[in-house]
């Protein structure tokens, strides 16, 4: 994709701290980290988002994905890791090229990846799950 | 796992919203949705978290997130999802048994799932980068 700057990242013609790579996916640091050792996974192929993506490319990425929170735990001492995707403008996604942040954690870090509640009325749980069901 | 509620769910001791089941993991509708039709997909060997999980169940698990999120497009009509996992304890963990989390989103919903930053120093992020790449 010509205007994608992940891409070019891939291509090399953007520079980028790369931590791995092969043939399906790069992993490079984010320049705006959550915390420090903040990474993205990203497939070589250009797919929008997860619903986008080639099966095959999504299995690289979160295969690559535990293999470097085991790195970030073992070279910076994180105790957790969130792993993170947003899919779509609503859902915060900036760039337009499926990538997975991987967050590494620490003991009172601060950092709120979490979210407020609603409430399923009586029955409305089961009539959601129907409904679902029926695209699956 | 015996005193492990995901896997009480898995064996239909405890009940759930299942809305998909295959040989590897099931999928549910979270009983705290962050939106309704916010939903778990669960690996039903059990593992504590993304580093302890087979492979072929990280895969398994994210070819169903693909197709789940889909549907969830298609029968709620949500615009984007968001695809969080957490970690271990720091991360926000609660449940101790892998679980991927689909949210979905719609225009204005009010949820935040984002972070703030921090900054590397000059040369930081190339040092970070080394670090981690020597346990890969």
């Amino acid at each position: 994709m010509e205007d994608c700057i992940f891409c070019k990242i891939i291509e090399g013609k953007i520079p980028s701290a790369k931590i791995y790579e092969d043939d399906r996916v790069i992993c490079f640091l984010d320049i705006m980290p959550a915390n420090k050792g903040h990474c993205l996974v990203i497939p070589k192929n250009h797919s929008k988002d997860l619903s986008d993506m080639k099966d095959e490319d999504a299995e690289a990425a979160i295969k690559v994905a535990k293999r470097v929170s085991k790195a970030l735990s073992l070279s910076l001492g994180c105790q957790g890791f969130n792993l993170v995707m947003s899919n779509g403008l609503e859902a915060g996604q900036v760039v337009f090229h499926s990538h997975l942040h991987i967050v590494p954690r620490f003991k009172d870090d601060g950092l709120k990846i979490k979210w407020s509640h609603t409430k399923y009325k009586d029955g409305e749980m089961k009539e959601y799950a129907e409904k679902v069901k029926k695209f699956l």
